[in-house]
């Protein structure tokens, strides 16, 4: 089958443990076309329905790879994730196949630097980076946190009792805490933008924006 | 040891893999004390220089989790990953001891429930999670996204063409894309929040909320 | 199939061990209808002819237990020994299923505390209760000792010499002892109750009711 | 050590696992000596404090038997579970030495006919005789059920709607339905002996006696 | 079929191992019917050709057993070499069955002794056995050497020069040595039985007669 | 140490499993000096009292070989029995060393042949040999059989009806039977040697000599 | 089929790992037949294209051997790699058969030394000649090097400085450095032979023949 | 310690197996300064004597590898032969610590793509390489063989009756054979080189360059 790489929606998921048939199930959710390649027929067979296509094939194997046309992709991801050797022999293998956009899960650190070594374009560390963005909502009164950037988060929380019932415009908020509330999301309605204008009330749930400290810090207000 | 429980900074981490480790770890960062505690002795040595307190101890045991003095913690994070069994035993002696915070992790959807019937409070499920965030990344251009509820996100992207060189109050994308820009980043500047006055121009990254829809779609302008 | 839960017979075994296998053609025998559930097929083979109906699945996975009709039984009894995760999946998913009657084996106090709290109805716990069973006739010359509830026991003993030839009535047994003597079984004959008139003679065996300790004792006498 | 072996309370207890512990701690609670011995150090020691005397050894060596004194002991309990091979061997050497009462556990009828063909005294299956002991509890209304003897029972289970209100001496219950009623219990009080004058009200717990299919039928009457 | 147990010429032989499968060629060999049995397909094909009958079956199930017709057998050996479980569980059924004849193969002078106590008529211990024959050429210039019995052997040797070139009768070696030359062979002859009148040249083979520390002694004259 | 190889009585022992240490024990029953050697503690620990010297040591290793003289002894004995590496390895090594007498076990005729290629002196086979030793004795009323040369046999059997109460020399056996009476032993005595004038009774325990099929059918007569 | 062992091309190879298949494949380029054989179906199959014949067999049966004919081949490799025991069955096997070039691939001194005492004619130590082969290009200049001889080596390396634009025949080398340059490689070209008239050039690669340390110290003027 | 890389004479080899360990055993013959690293102590104490220096360590583990001072190594090899993970991880952390000469031995062709898209600056295949070279000998009358460069080979050989008794510069090889003799060994002698006056006898060894397909077809004439 022929393949326009730049146009198409097509990816090619390496792997369906739990991490990769998440990611895929999603992709096909928002209307991608998925073709799920793991060694485990148990694991192919339980996703033969859901995903696009599926097919048994044991990716270290080159000659496999071709057969299923991984070449012809141009976004594949490589969610091997407890054989070190297999993710790494996979991307390898993908790499020298020109395949333009690899994304590879690492499960340390060093396999992350070895899979970009290998040539690997983009690496995730799920448990690394889940444990980073859970460790915010341990330890307080948060409700979602997420690091966009390095010294920049988002934050989700209750408003505190000091913003309530006045305008966030008015509230000198920036200056007093450094962060901005950018969504907010009344009790039994949907999140949307907030305003200057906005009045938080009491049961309000708002995201904030601002250099982490600060983000962490406003939240403990609550 | 006295614990005052409501205004303690404290947790207890059980299971020090990659994605306990890298809680904990955070949480020193930021601050808290933090005790570890794995049954192996390597991972544990491991971490004896950067967390607070740890201890090799088997979490399944009841009289060695009340030696640690687990019952006086007022947050308690399950980070055993891999063995069910030690996951779902763990977590059941910290809900008979009383702690008041658990935080439970899980590997399959099935898992978390469990964790949920016995009574932890709170379940995470990395790959999972991580795999969906992922699947919107793989998919376009988008450069990171988060779904901060059922139905809404936020999405990192490259400021598209369209909305360049005008005041974003002017620029009616709400109406058009129905999402919001809620911060910005200069080119070699760090991220700020984004104001009706705010004017786009090429380089910049933005940060939009919206439905989940309307963030994807917005991403695919760029 | 239809099933009116209220009026049924019909009990669903998960797990044919020893203690499954043991109960399921014990329930066969009284008329009962079973279906005897095994991931191992050489198990179920074992009994496809002396059980109602038996099928080869893994009782962890959900479509499976939907597949045998699992939500229509009004009786479920988890019999999975060895392997404490996958009784406690396979309890989780009856729950979640509304199974009205849910009985467990467990393999130890916490595995059965486990069960409890993810809402199975009643644990059994074999190799307990038959030890403690077992403790009394080693330790005397009882021939059987059930406990009924806690400090009310049933002992099976030789009439000691103190009670022959005369009525049970007229013994003072009661008062001297604190047991009463509910069964009396005569040399060559069947067990049948034991009356005030009755007069026991060497070598009948009889069954005594009383407090734990004071059944005993009694049955020290012999 | 001299020992009187017709007077003596010790007990040999081999295999302290889930069986031979119970058993073990329940000779101890009333009042009896307990050598408990397992090849396994962790075992051993987590009853060091509760049983009597214990000891690491290897059952199946003959000279580790002899010098914890093996040949002293009037009762020996051979409570080792998986091991087959393990169970015979010990159970072949205490019957050389001449111990004159040897309890063995088994797993199987089979096993359990080959340690009688070896010389053990008494054979327990816990796991088979739970099994059928339980299935009378699921199968019906009934609370506790033990078979007493081939084809005579007791049962514990509600006083059906039919015999209250009326002294038992005068219900006809013998001669309807085959059972004796031998003990009562109030709610709120504790079980005592029944009597001819005894009239059972609603929520009385009772104990029957009778032919096992005639406990069984009686107990459906509620 | 019918057999008639007390004139029957067929064996059946229980494990197919180097011991078994030996016994069972040299019966074949002698014009015996002999079945051998095995769980092992592949031992089991290649005697398939060699023996009068063979059958895949797992000895330690009583119905597998009778279907070949283990019962109708007047002789039956054990040989079952290194799980002494198989062996025991064997060997117990064919007790139960009544097999008249049972020889079984043990690997240590307590499982012999299990066997005993099980009730198999005959044992063997082939490894034990050899070695302690074998010692005896080890340590000198004896060629074979059999213990008949307690304390009397038979040892083959080259002729001493001490008796060469007399009539045994004259040559005093029964007086001198304690032993008796039975049977001798001639460089290049066969073996035939020795009398007074033989006289023993150099390079003759001699069988010697006697109590085992003699016939040792005699053989270092050599 | 200096050893003299022609007339030193020590024998190097490598592998004290069953068969290694009955030859090895035997040995030392007969005033042999033997040094055990065995890779495995527990076995050489079993064995320290009852052996001359015993060494806990990897007899593949050349260098520990060597250090425990193994070059120096005239006679070893390889009774490495499961593992075929090690045998072949060893006994290699002994060859290499030029030890001049060596005994080695063999598991397979293509094992035994290999040790023979190496250069082994002598070759085993323990169970091939009590195989078909153990035949003769199955198969009929021969009470004891060994081969001693290629059809030339012992048999040890109950004297039977025909010869009974005549002189051996007159009783015409070696002509009827091709067999010869070479030993005798008479009820509640020991065996003895017989001549032409003794006499078998009732009861007489034989030792015959000759042809190994002619063995075989006089046995049959009894 | 027939085979005139003197004249044939044939070769059995037997092992297809990677030592195996590298040297079959490579005497197939050369024109060779080559009979690969393997117990392993996944290697058999790997190279069923691309050798002359394959089989899936067990190299240690003798049977099996026979079946393929390999007692028909005047040239057989033994390329059994990780499993000692395979390596000396099969060899001794084919020892035994008469095959007259048996190659054997060992992994230890004592594994070649042991296949030489069975009769191989040929033993390679591959992991053994490499790893001293690379030590030469690891520590110097040189960019290949081979010792054809107990001190005789040819080493590849850049032509030095000090012979550049001269006569070989006029440089002196032999005297100066013990060794004669028999190839050169003109950047660009191919290699040929060097004559007395040979200039060498900047950038020529050079081959050198001489004494291994004459060959060692030239390698490090370049 | 201070290291001068670009002098230094000293080598890191990470793997003490059959290939490393001769590695490091022939440059320590040849003056080389060499410190070898292994994670299993028995290897290390084996080449302790023998090596510079020797350490037990994990190579996978940063820290340990910078305790070591790897880091200050010039020339590194990376000899782990048999886990995969190891070695590409070995080689990832000393290409990341900036070691300018780093050797790696691979054990398939993807293993070396691997460790060269990492940035191992050279691979060695032994298995393979060997495989090739011994194919060579096994098919002819070839003694060694070399391939020096693609389609450029050396190989050692009998000189063949055609060129012997002439000069090597008139006997037309050259253009006969596309061959030439570079190297010559006597009967009883060592190798020298070879020149025009060169008159080959019977019984010489020769070298020869060339073409690889004429030196096969040349070593074919012998």
């Amino acid at each position: 089958m022929q393949h326009n790489k730049t146009h198409d929606k097509r990816v090619l998921v390496i792997g369906l443990g739990r991490f990769g048939s998440s990611l895929a199930l999603e992709l096909v959710t928002h209307g991608w076309e998925v073709l799920g390649m793991d060694s485990n027929p148990r694991l192919v067979q339980a996703y033969a329905d859901s995903l696009t296509h599926t097919v048994v094939a044991d990716s270290t194997d080159d000659e496999a790879l071709r057969q299923v046309g991984a070449q012809e992709f141009s976004r594949a991801v490589v969610a091997i994730g407890t054989h070190l050797e297999e993710s790494i022999l996979t991307t390898s293998l993908l790499v020298d196949m020109g395949v333009p956009n690899i994304w590879a899960k690492a499960i340390s650190r060093r396999h992350g630097r070895i899979l970009q070594q290998i040539g690997a374009h983009h690496v995730v560390l799920p448990e690394h980076d889940m444990g980073e963005r859970v460790a915010h909502l341990v330890s307080g009164r948060m409700l979602d946190y997420v690091e966009i950037e390095e010294d920049f988060a988002l934050g989700k929380t209750r408003a505190p009792r000091e913003i309530l019932g006045r305008k966030l415009g008015e509230s000198g908020i920036r200056a007093t805490h450094g962060i901005t509330v950018v969504c907010i999301k009344r009790h039994g309605e949907q999140f949307t933008y907030a305003t200057a204008e906005t009045v938080p009330q009491k049961g309000d749930i708002i995201i904030v924006a601002g250099k982490t400290d600060r983000v962490e810090r406003f939240a403990e207000l609550t």
